[in-house]
């Protein structure tokens, strides 16, 4: 179609991860204050992907996935502690991401690559977890979510750090304020964003931007200039200045002149976190439940490829897609192979790209350990359902408020192996009607999708699990720098325990 | 902004309205399998209306207040035979559309408009209700819904009209075949439309054509040429047609030169069908409920304006607006004024459609002659609630399939007269988080849509209700035109009843 090959055999490459945002929060996905005028014309400009997926309904899982191109199952970011649980990294873990785990940073760097992450990590604390030891040339950011405050005795604030170095602490040196919702924090990170690519650009270095802002996770929050000014309450604030923030890298690159030079792929780390309710979280549209769980409220993402004069304008691609896509896609487009020494589950996505094709893959929901359900073509069987536990449904969390569907979406794990669940995710989307075991339509697909299984599940090798333990003693402390800042904590007696995992 | 006054003081005005198509049909509304290309378009070249809605939650009501610009509780298209009951225009209904209303093609007559209705007229079947005795010139298309097939003795099969005089009846001379869901008529209403914007455009003569396609409201229907092309099923084939079919009368607009001289506006009925199932009904994206109720997904419609060289193209308007509007506002840019003589609920929405302003009204949802709910801004306050009865949802017919909303989606007709349950529709488009009635919140919001209430019901003045008598003597046995087709049948004995509207 527009193939257009660049001068730049190396084409800047930016991900822009959001942090719990829905397929439905944005005006071109059915958001209906469509507020989102920036994502809107990014996707009228380059090509939309509504059958986009993350790799697990969490965070970190998510994210170790994304620059790994590998299952969290394969990249060890699961736990065993307990069947089917999603485990994530806060700041009493003391696993991360392995050294033996290879990174879209670290091969982009054979081609002369700079590489910067703004933002969230989520990848472990710990020093050898950090993203300078990854392959990231720059960091600015924090390696954990912006819980907090906290007393510093019990728990420390989480850290921001400015490369190798501590710069100061969430809800201290920046500030969140829990009660107005207001934080200058997506502005520090549009603006580290604009500075990095105007550098990179003026030294004539292919530069991948992975900037992931956290303003939609709870406690969501945004500046001054952005709160009250959304429909949907501080939701929305976050979300308006994520949008406008979007905008501005985008005219950023037109501004100098590098649009044609530069890949840039929209997407959030899981589906939107329905339990906190109206104000602190967004919409997963048409579909069933949303963050920690496999219905597509907590898999499914927003996604918007953008390439002028690579990628043709304005274009749906139907295309089943996942974050893992990303890795394989970036190396492909920057003229890199795959590691040929493990399973890669990421597709390379540039004849998708360039010319609208598609290609034929599964798509696999993973909760822990468990391959809770896959999705061929339009078909998606589930062999477990959980929403959470009656414990927790019954002190008020509720992952699918508003949308219990009988059978479906349950509160004791439902083993359905012998007999999957099967939903026809084109003309059932919400997953409420599950297709009658006994129609041919069912044993047809369940044969097509049985196959699909055992071939997946034959050449799974899981990794080392990274995520099985806590303890107190390794929390952000005393990270590097502190000394500097008059900063540093004392950690209490490292006394390790299994970590407990509600999800 | 970007208002280029005509050459043409009379610009053509093309109403496109669905039959039971949801919100949540369209790409541009959220659609996941985005398979309506046209209708995407169409929006980037004019302007989106997220916030518009029908005068009622079904189809003969929101038909007659579309044509008068006035609520059904002042048309008549209501009933008294029950509380808060959905009524309208079966076979077996006596009434219709009264003399006494003035519809938008009458007055349009007076600039020299040409009027053509193609597709459902609803308004009555009986020979002084059909379209050619309330202003339109021309017609093809049927009285009723497409039910059927009956059996000629106990129920005559639908007339199709060319004008005034039947040319055949559904599954006889125009066949819907219910096993295959194959019929033509979308492609014959497609170039019924094609024809008339031709001829009249020959003519030189100022149109409006009304184009009431049906084949979204079950049983859905297609032509082979779009059975099995969608993802989503039937109805989603259905849907397919309907968009192509929009986009080929926007592509005949602009090849005869005149689009930007023809206002055309997109819109549906009332929500999807929900309760029908997915192969047979539509989506109302993240809106609660569908078809009979007041809730979000049985009144939010799917809207959007076009106008090449008028209305700015691209744009979101965030104006509430209703089907009523179209007759004021057709009529305003016609150069005519509305009725003088009686209340008008439309607004003349030309402003919106210039400039984007914002203009402040309310929107009430009624079901029968029951004002159920109010918006006020965001919020919406529910003055009674009520999805479907008991004795229907427990044999299955569900209004608010997988949606159940403890307090909200009842199944009791519930008074909250005293302490409406309101919702703030931005941050909760949904309706499932009702406010605290508590909060400073919930008693300004209040006192402020108190307000509004007691001044619509002070200068209420319903109509003669026209949906209460019901008489098998009435159906459609001999039309004007049988006796040469050789297809009259007998009618039966007149025995009028009150009809049992069970909705
Ligand atoms: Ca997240
Ligand atoms: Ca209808």
């Amino acid at each position: 179609m527009l193939y257009n090959p660049s001068n730049k055999s190396t084409p800047n490459i930016v991900i822009i991860l959001m942090d719990d945002m829905g397929w439905g929060d944005l005006g071109v996905f059915g958001q209906p204050s469509k507020e989102t005028p920036n994502l809107d014309t990014m996707a009228a400009q380059g090509m939309l992907f509504p059958n986009f997926y993350t790799a697990n309904p969490l965070c970190s899982p998510s994210r170790a996935s994304l620059l790994t191109g590998r299952l969290p199952v394969r990249n060890g970011f699961y736990t065993t502690n307990a069947h089917a649980r999603n485990a994530y990294t806060p700041q009493e873990i003391v696993g991360g991401i392995s050294k033996d785990e290879i990174l879209l940073p670290q091969v982009l760097k054979k081609k002369g690559y700079v590489n910067k992450i703004i933002g969230k990590w989520h990848l472990g604390h710990r020093a050898h977890h950090l993203p300078l030891e990854h392959g990231f040339d720059e960091w600015f950011g924090a390696p954990n979510c912006h819980f907090g405050p906290y007393n510093s005795s019990d728990r420390p604030n989480v850290p921001v750090y400015n490369n190798s170095q501590m710069v100061g602490r969430y809800y201290e040196e920046f500030g969140i304020d829990k009660k107005t919702g207001e934080s200058n924090l997506t502005q520090i990170y549009l603006e580290e964003g604009l500075d990095f690519i105007f550098h990179q650009n003026m030294a004539q270095r292919p530069f991948f931007l992975y900037w992931a802002a956290d303003a939609t996770h709870a406690p969501v929050y945004a500046s001054k200039r952005f709160l009250g000014k959304s429909q949907r309450g501080r939701y929305g604030d976050a979300v308006m200045e994520l949008d406008y923030s979007v905008g501005q890298m985008l005219a950023w690159l037109r501004a100098l002149g590098i649009d044609k030079d530069t890949f840039v792929f929209f997407t959030s780390d899981n589906g939107a976190a329905v339990m906190s309710g109206p104000k602190q979280s967004g919409s997963n549209g048409p579909f069933l439940c949303g963050k920690e769980t496999t219905f597509e409220g907590g898999m499914r993402e927003p996604a918007i490829a953008w390439w002028p004069g690579h990628i043709p304008a304005g274009t749906v691609s139907q295309q089943l897609g996942t974050v893992m896509d990303l890795f394989s896609t970036s190396l492909s487009l920057a003229g890199l192979s795959v590691p040929d020494d493990r399973l890669i589950d990421g597709l390379d996505l540039s004849p998708v790209l360039h010319n609208n094709t598609l290609i034929n893959r599964p798509i696999f929901y993973y909760r822990g350990n468990e391959m809770m359900a896959v999705r061929v073509g339009p078909y998606k069987a589930h062999y477990w359902t959980w929403s959470n536990s009656w414990e927790e449904f019954n002190q008020g969390i509720n992952f699918c408020p508003g949308q219990e569907v009988a059978g479906v979406t349950t509160h004791t794990q439902q083993e359905h192996t012998m007999q999957p669940l099967i939903f026809h995710l084109g003309r059932d989307p919400g997953e409420k009607y599950p297709i009658s075991a006994g129609t041919k339509e069912y044993q047809d697909v369940l044969s097509r999708i049985t196959a699909v299984v055992e071939k997946h599940k034959k050449g799974l090798v899981p990794g080392v699990p990274q995520l099985n333990m806590c303890d107190m003693a390794v929390m952000n402390w005393a990270p590097p720098g502190c000394e500097k800042l008059g900063k540093c904590l004392k950690a209490p007696k490292s006394q390790p325990w299994k970590c407990d995992w509600p999800h």
